[in-house]
């Protein structure tokens, strides 16, 4: 769906009349947070995967299912929350017995890992749709979330970009693919431990579903207050893989800036922050930082500055027109 | 879905290695009960409607969202839970303006009736299907579940049963329909205050979402360890509105013993315990009590055995056969 009709969406759905105080973070970060107790807080966050529309029909039903998992679980990464429960809405034509044990063993692989347990949902029949809702817990206002970047801070990201997207292309022209390259695209790591590990250290962090500049741009819309933020990223800093490396080569960029499927984490961090990363080891990339330009740039190696489809981008409110 | 393809799947579900000490409550109840700090639980729930399955595509988006919202309260009913905060996972064809306005409308008129506040979800493109993860709270161990129904005890509604279903009836022959009966169906009143009330007082409680003989089913089952349950009902003390009275004069009780989506609470509460209902002013009415017989019987005004399809009662274990 597009952009323009999320929001439509969004605006209809932020017309509640009930607001509890013990809802710390509603609608609109990559899970909601909500105060349970006096030390501890519960995140929840759902994602809704259909057939056709967000997997290929050829997809297997243990990746369908590793990546609902993975998905939900990079939300709560993002949100630095550790996982807990998970509630399943299963709609499908019809209870195949094979499609079954596959599902749940995609499922599960990827559920003990962070050991999680399902503890519920619903199983309805209708067109293929799967949605899960991942509930994680964190120390009360320990958490990550979208606003909080400043000008100056550092914009740094997990892993390499790109590589999902390059996948989603072979996939649907038929293409051969290397087995490690299609595995970027079905099982998605999600960065639980690195996301815990920002807490305190970012100042705002989201996970890369939509692509770089669209999540980014994500971020510095929560993010601007007093004054619209925008970003300048340089381009030859963007980790990429040798394979996403030889298409941007050929200057399209289109896959280290506006894939999404990477599942890998965005955030921003103040300069004198950024030593505590190394100290605990994180193994992250720094592309650019934030600015108060209200667009996001990006430049090449030698200085020149790209210019940006808004549309191709998927980000409406900070791109660069032509 | 029929209930042995529930099962099925049920099996596939119930074989996941992660077993976490805080899940109180687990797959095959209401609703889970999770544990979170010293003193209270969360109460997890999740419910989909699928168009076409659940509701028919004549169904207005305002009834769509209340009876979406009605079901998940109702769970929640039966679990004597404190409602909270609820997560939408929407999937539409189109966003269409007209439609999410009544959609959000008929979602936040009981939402707000209950205090709950809708904290996140997702939004996707594909078939009408639509899924509410609902979370409530309870006081540490103070639940109600389907397990714990004795011999002996004695079976309770609220409300009227049949009516939903004598709805659908005229709404899928495209007869003319009271407004009050339509009502009924589309939306339904989750029985929230009844729920928590029954807290100490009954012994099992469910929520009856596919007919009072399936539904009670469900009790007899979780509450069957050492020796297997069932059930003696008493017809004529069904409580019925006067259209459904109608139809059970002719010796046709399928409405009030197996159509669904009435929504109201089923529970079992021991004979020492009755007087307890009556002190809190609950209006509710007794329909028969638990035996050892293994089978749910029924009994008409002159002392009848009335015989039931299994298959027409949607109760598997426990139905009479021909």
């Amino acid at each position: 769906m597009a952009c323009s009709e999320f929001s439509l969406i969004e605006n209809y759905f932020n017309q509640q009349a009930t607001s509890r105080a013990d809802v710390r973070l509603g609608i609109g970060d990559d899970a909601a947070v909500l105060q349970l107790g006096a030390n501890e807080q519960l995140v929840v966050t759902t994602d809704t995967l259909v057939e056709g529309i967000h997997f290929p029909e050829s997809t297997s039903p243990f990746d369908i299912a590793y990546k609902l998992m993975a998905v939900n679980l990079s939300d709560l990464a993002a949100m630095g929350a550790q996982p807990r429960w998970a509630s399943l809405a299963l709609t499908l034509p019809e209870a195949d017995k094979h499609w079954l044990e596959q599902f749940s063993a995609g499922l599960f692989e990827l559920a003990q890992q962070h050991r999680v347990q399902l503890i519920g949902g619903d199983t309805t029949r209708g067109p293929l749709t799967l949605s899960l809702t991942l509930h994680g817990v964190v120390q009360s206002e320990a958490f990550l979330k979208r606003s909080g970047a400043q000008v100056g801070d550092a914009i740094m990201v997990s892993g390499y970009l790109g590589d999902a997207g390059l996948a989603l292309q072979h996939v649907l022209k038929g293409d051969a693919i290397a087995p490690e390259l299609l595995r970027r695209l079905n099982r998605p790591t999600p960065r639980i431990n690195l996301g815990q590990s920002l807490i305190g250290l970012a100042s705002a962090a989201i996970d890369i579903s939509d692509g770089l500049l669209a999540d980014l741009g994500h971020i510095l819309t929560a993010s601007s207050s007093m004054q619209s933020l925008g970003a300048d990223i340089q381009l030859e800093n963007l980790p990429m893989s040798d394979a996403v490396k030889a298409v941007t080569a050929t200057g399209d960029w289109s896959l280290p800036l506006s894939a999404g499927d990477d599942y890998e984490l965005c955030f921003t961090i103040a300069e004198s922050a950024i030593d505590g990363l190394t100290e605990n080891g994180l193994v992250v990339t720094r592309i650019g930082s934030v600015t108060d330009t209200q667009t996001i740039r990006c430049f090449t190696a030698t200085g020149e500055k790209l210019v940006i489809d808004a549309d191709s981008s998927g980000y409406e409110h900070f791109s660069e027109s032509k």
